[in-house]
């Protein structure tokens, strides 16, 4: 659909739109001369932190002046993030509390797969103008393989997993009066367990079926992240088919996949964000010490397992896919740069 | 994507299509000029308020003398809104009963997302050239937010309620041997509530679940109002990724999530048209006084909570993420507006 | 989108292209000066019949020596409408079948929704050639409106019959030992009715639920029909939001819709070819007399209300939303046509 | 549409790319004279086996000099072919393991429709640059109707098989566990039959229902197999409508459809790589014997018969509708090629 015409030459902005680029936007003339960072810069100094060169789509009424509008400008990415998976725990965290709390009667495990999906691909319009990331392993598989800028990575996690420690208290509220009903009382908060059958812990956060080791955990968690990604380079890289402005609506594909193929015995978490965040807002909540200690303490395996299978998945579909700029595609496959990354961004000093 | 070729150029024409833009339409020369409108038109003057320059996609034959055609052309918007939210309301109202009145045989709650998600997708192709609004609080939202004219708000809230109004009466009519075989007499009309298993006006228009007192219902329905702008407004902006000629079926994954994650409590109205009409069609059909008083006469949350919700939703997009043309990119984020509104529309006047 | 870039120069290619057209195409300069056609051509003079500038997409071999391309460039409309429809009753009785033998257990009512509406879907990428009509009523609802030549209408309604027709015997083919193991021996072949519980003439054609009187089951046809045409017409609609490329995909969401939401009652035959095609077949099959007389005499239902359905669809539309050429958009609303139609094509005569 | 820009100019991209074309491009000045190749190249000489004229997407930094690169420049078509196929075999054999061991609870039937279509669809996407066969039929047809070339048949069949191989050891992999819970035990591995009730070898490969016949058997999956290869040619053909970027969501209805229309009889196999692959790995898993003699030693059905389908229904399509370059368009309808196939590509010495 020519989704993306403009080559794009600036040394941040080939990382910076990774799910879907701006569509019709035009070739914004970049700075072309960017001074290598050298040193990470702090939280204080916000201004280099973050691009303020985000593509203006209609810009009749642009109002520098306007105090919130620089804000705005400065905070872009942290917010879209924070929106866009706001939006995706809003839906996900949405049709598990009404399958559990329905009893199964206003939706099935299906359901649970096309909220979880949607959620995902509505996420990812609503906070495209971050690319979307949604999910702090995406972020870290970025920035290894992507040369999206390390110094991001904390703002983004920070943002995703804010977001999704909102959404899950906005799903609470709304359903506090179901929940009081199949819990049995406004003081009863129980964590999915033997010794109950009307938990509703497992509504925020996943938890793992009983007969899973933690290796067993972690190997569910690892191959459905590895999955994740490797569908994802496969689906923004042009060199192959590609998806083109269809990726938001692939992306449903993905995740509803995942859930219905790889979701059963962890519950697909392969997102910190989605995991730890409404996991804290559930202890916030009170449902005890119980959502940490799960599962055989579970509670690190949807926090760690992301990273690893982002990563792997990565750098497979490099490795034996892409021809395009990756580390992969420089001496000793880029295993080197895993073990002493470099800080420069300019080509030439990649590896 | 070259869906539409022809060129606009009415005065309201950037305000006229909503959910779907033109694409690949020039950025349109806005009249700096416009004259400002000082007093709300009567109906009397249906003149000015609607666009006689709706565009014309084959204009082989125009003939300007048939009577008809004026008349189509003076009240092509309301035909149109009619018309979007007619299609609606059949998918959706028939889903419902083909569900309930086939015992479930014929359908499940899973079902009924699709219908009313596919009926939004679908009413918004057949009532595009008015926007396919399809929703009062959309309507509303889009004056506050878009620019979209306040005089036209009236026409288009009655032309939505008239054609959901008149759509249940067909599904009525349709479904009339099954009703009077599944309430057990063509004289046994029943509302849903403890008295009775065999209620059928929750085929037209909602009733809550019976735990949740209003306070809880107009949270329900505000929260899923608010979702529904949001996604809109994200779907809709070219700054954003943009949904493109994608927008329908984008909405057809909204309201599907909206139903699949918020739709157990309330019955996601989120429209007054959807349930006001419907219900006084169930009315008139001799569903009794308790059309209004059921759920502590809930029939007003569904009218009110989604004119708050949509407005929610879009003041929250466009603090957060738009950076075109909006009240908000004004002195003091346009909450001056709230309390000030101005019925001009030049772009210098606003505020 | 460019989906097909070959210009189209035929007299009737205007017509020809009723689902999905030309994207991108050029208005084609219509010849002004086509020789009015005073009688019908007979079979015989299958010559100018057929079209035989079918656009060629990859005319590198073209051998126009060889006997059978000149069979199937007179025979192209034919050949694709049959093909269309094959594939359309081959998911859709296939999907029925399996339902039914399996006891739900490999499927489900969706899934029958989910049958029926992708089998439109292939059936209308197999069958472009033709315009896709795969229904009788259509091509007579695109006749009355759209200017589809009406010497036509015989054959593409012939090919449509057979290619259900040949499609239903495949099935039943495919099927054969599972039919023998549902209803008890190769014997036995029943019809829904009272008297049975594993009837399966419901795989090939649609019986009514019991509780409908004539008049119900007529309305229901009518009803189903006219949304049916309704939503095509808006799709085809570029002074519309228009479907574009996408309206295969839409016509899946329009088909799964009508069985979701109006489907319980009489099956949602809506099609002349896809019930009387395979209720000829099941009665050559030997499932007896009953097929014709199984509610009270139903099979001339689904044959005669999809005509009044699609006709009063098609002038919904057009009365109320098109503006392109339309014997509506003429004096008296072109409802003198329907008493006195008009066999002229040149836009000048039409009326 | 403008998915891919490069323009290919290698002498087998036209053929290369069988699922979804460059959109868009030129029509490629084939070679009048490529020197016809008498004998096929053994595996030795891989240099001319592969293309090395793969398209490279974003070539800022080839480093020709890198071993790696090389060695994927050289094996690029069967690394994708064995991704893709081990994309859709992750996904296929995933969701009938989670639908299976969780007793039905987190998945049904119609999950096992959407995971094996988004498989294909997901697969066709990652595997995109060998054209995304996945299914050695596909290949063969495509030999025979749309000249891939014959000597890179067996290495595609290769990776096809291995690529299924792996993803089911997988799967294995990660549900370990619960198939000992399901079965009873670390050494019990049952294959489907009369005398279990808590067989596991249905997860890898397919199993016939008790009551067919071996003719039943191959009937079933060849009537499927000449679906999907009808419909695939009616997706690709740009004299058709043809799906464009659309195609691997075409492609996702196709499997659904298939599926839930024909696939209760044999499980739709339709493919070699997808059940022979698995099947392998599931006897070295220790399932036993039983997995060849199944169904009466069932196993080669779904090897056979989709070579006799595929060809079969790309035949239809040509004979039927397809006016490019095939060797039906030329003397005797290419029957002739079937007995004395020519291993010269030049367009003159066809047939």
């Amino acid at each position: 659909m020519g989704v993306i015409h403009q080559s794009t030459d600036s040394t941040d902005s080939t990382v910076d739109t990774i799910y879907v680029e701006k569509a019709h936007s035009k070739p914004s003339t970049l700075q072309p001369a960017t001074p290598p960072q050298d040193r990470r810069p702090t939280l204080a100094e916000h201004g280099p932190l973050i691009d303020h060169n985000i593509p203006q789509a209609d810009a009749i009424e642009q109002r520098p002046d306007l105090w919130w509008n620089g804000v705005r400008r400065t905070l872009q990415e942290p917010f879209s993030e924070f929106l866009g998976t706001f939006i995706l725990l809003l839906f996900g965290d949405g049709v598990v509390a009404q399958v559990v709390l329905s009893g199964g009667k206003n939706g099935d495990y299906q359901s649970i797969n096309w909220g979880w999906g949607l959620g995902v691909m509505l996420g990812v319009y609503c906070g495209g103008k971050s690319g979307a990331h949604l999910n702090p392993a995406v972020t870290f598989a970025n920035c290894v393989f992507r040369k999206f800028p390390w110094r991001k990575f904390p703002i983004y996690t920070l943002a995703q997993v804010l977001g999704a420690f909102c959404a899950s208290g906005i799903v609470y509220a709304n359903y506090l009066s179901a929940i009081n009903e199949y819990e049995g009382g406004p003081d009863i908060r129980t964590v999915p367990g033997p010794n109950t059958s009307t938990a509703t812990a497992g509504i925020f956060c996943t938890y793992p079926q009983p007969f899973l080791s933690t290796t067993g955990q972690f190997f569910s968690e690892f191959i459905a992240s590895t999955i994740l990604m490797f569908c994802i380079y496969a689906l923004k890289d042009d060199g192959n088919i590609g998806a083109g402005n269809l990726t938001p609506l692939c992306l449903f594909f993905v995740i509803f996949g995942i859930g219905a193929c790889f979701g059963w015995e962890t519950g697909y978490a392969i997102n910190l964000a989605r995991d730890f965040g409404p996991r804290l807002m559930s202890y916030f909540l009170g449902y005890g010490h119980e959502v940490w200690s799960a599962g055989n303490y579970y509670f690190w395996v949807p926090m760690v397992a992301p990273f690893f299978g982002c990563t792997f998945g990565g750098w497979m579909y490099d490795v034996f896919m892409f021809t395009g700029e990756s580390p992969v595609n420089t001496p000793w496959l880029g295993l080197k740069r895993l073990f002493r990354p470099s800080r420069t961004k300019t080509p030439n000093h990649v590896v």
